[in-house]
């Protein structure tokens, strides 16, 4: 069976999906820099809200892909999509010709980099709808939420991607199998691009702030992302924006992703989710002013930042 | 001759204006409330970087408009427009049959509230284009520019515009009168409604750093209001974009008075400047996307701030 797993950038979302991996008894390994020290001595301490809490104590600690020994059946990117962050570079010192690299990360048209690199391994796209925080060096809290939707970019590599499926199923958690994986991204995209950017550009506001004051507004970058879909080719169902709205309206008050990085000091994927957003728009032909307007803002903020923080 | 002037909401502004009229020999009294009890006192003390330093003793220092014992040719209104600052209770005490209504401040279609509340007096309406700050109460400190654009309404009104136009130029300050007043607020618009905002939400960068990043999004936010302005009756001039980018070009890095506002906690102008152009296009059937993004993401930043003061 294959059941040899590294994962690579491994924080709290890395560790959640890891420590699932190996309840499921997968041989999981992990690459980790910040927590190294404490990860080696006692692994993690996973407490989860649906599924109780449990030590995950990984096969390996590395502090780099190229010190893994084995050959991983599974390859599992968890890193943010960032331009200070090469993930190839990452990576391909643990890419065997049977590996299968699997992406677990925000963004769209995000896959193209790792392809380019690695033609020959299969590549599976993967996205997570989950809550979870690293409380301290090697504890994770799972909040809220846990979703894994995994996909393949070309056909042939189901039966990898089916196994692992179940494997996260077996550990309890929800993960499904999409057969249009970038529709998925984009269906994701759809919620990140005006929340994510609005919940930093407005100096903190919850989803529900956001929502309640600019719900117009919302909708119209919703349905930018949508128009950019379909017209590459990735038609998102009709009723997307207003399936969004209605759940964001049904969540709790949450801090978007790029908030939380955004008050931990972290750079943002402004790129990965707004940017590549906007070069396929430009690509096709569409105009999208609601997108390029949060889109060139958060290019000032990010600006902003980099500028303040060379004056330190 | 017409000559009785009383400034309400004096700030660095009004102060200076005063002080500019005073010194052409007008009797310049002042409603102000902050720095009251040092202009009482002493009156105020003006540096600028073209007139030199004067003294500016008014002739009556009043908390309230309704304190004052004349009858003023020329009521000259300098306060911010925000919601909440009543502007027609703040003169309307002190507006006598035949006094002249003009108004110093910032925004688009800020003038019907006035028109309906005192619809027999003559109303000027004037946009000032200066650099000038409170260093310490009743110290103000004139750095740069200094322009004022004074028209009217209605027809008939020239000659008191005219007058106080001299008063103005004979003080030394750069006056003009214009045939279309409101179109010369629209031109002032198309400057402050990408750059006002931009500099708030991007954090605090200077005009500078926005243009040399987001010129492509300003000149379309600007061509959004010159578009409002022209469905509105009142075209401006075909190269008014490219000439609001040079000129900006070419000024030293500018802090917006929007950005002063936020960093000082104050209320900002976001409706009088980016509120009405919207609600202008609205009623003109305009979809101004770009415009649409900064107001609404105006609208979540002072959310933000009231939800976050009132927490405190």
């Amino acid at each position: 069976m294959n059941n040899k797993v590294l994962i690579v950038g491994t924080g709290a979302i890395g560790g959640f999906y890891g420590g699932l991996l190996a309840k499921a008894g997968a041989n999981v390994s992990v690459v980790c820099r910040s927590d190294y020290q404490v990860v080696k001595q006692q692994g993690y301490r996973i407490e989860s809200h649906a599924l109780g809490g449990w030590q995950f104590m990984p096969s390996e600690v590395l502090l780099a892909a190229a010190d893994f020994d084995g050959q991983a059946d599974y390859l599992i990117l968890c890193s943010k999509v960032t331009a200070d962050i090469d993930r190839v570079a990452l990576i391909s010192d643990a890419v065997t010709p049977h590996t299968a690299i699997v992406l677990i990360q925000n963004g769209v048209e995000i896959e193209q980099e790792l392809q380019q690199a690695f033609p020959d391994n299969p590549l599976i796209s993967g996205l997570a709808f989950i809550c979870c925080n690293r409380l301290a060096p090697a504890q994770i809290s799972h909040l809220a939420y846990g979703k894994l939707i995994l996909g393949n970019l070309s056909a042939g590599d189901e039966p990898k991607t089916l196994y692992l499926r179940d494997l996260f199923r077996q550990a309890g958690i929800e993960c499904e199998f999409s057969d249009d994986i970038i529709a998925s991204r984009w269906q994701k995209c759809v919620w990140n691009a005006p929340f994510n950017p609005l919940s930093v550009l407005s100096g903190g506001l919850a989803t529900q702030a956001i929502l309640q004051n600019q719900e117009n507004f919302v909708r119209r970058v919703m349905q930018e992302v949508c128009n950019i879909a379909n017209a590459c080719g990735h038609p998102l169902p009709a009723d997307i924006v207003d399936k969004h709205i209605a759940l964001t309206r049904d969540m709790p008050p949450y801090k978007t992703s790029m908030l939380l990085d955004y008050e931990r000091g972290q750079t943002m994927e402004t790129e990965a989710i707004l940017g590549n957003a906007m070069r396929a728009a430009q690509r096709q032909g569409l105009d999208c002013p609601c997108l390029q307007s949060l889109y060139g803002l958060m290019q000032l903020r990010e600006l902003q930042i980099s500028s303040s923080s060379q004056l330190n």
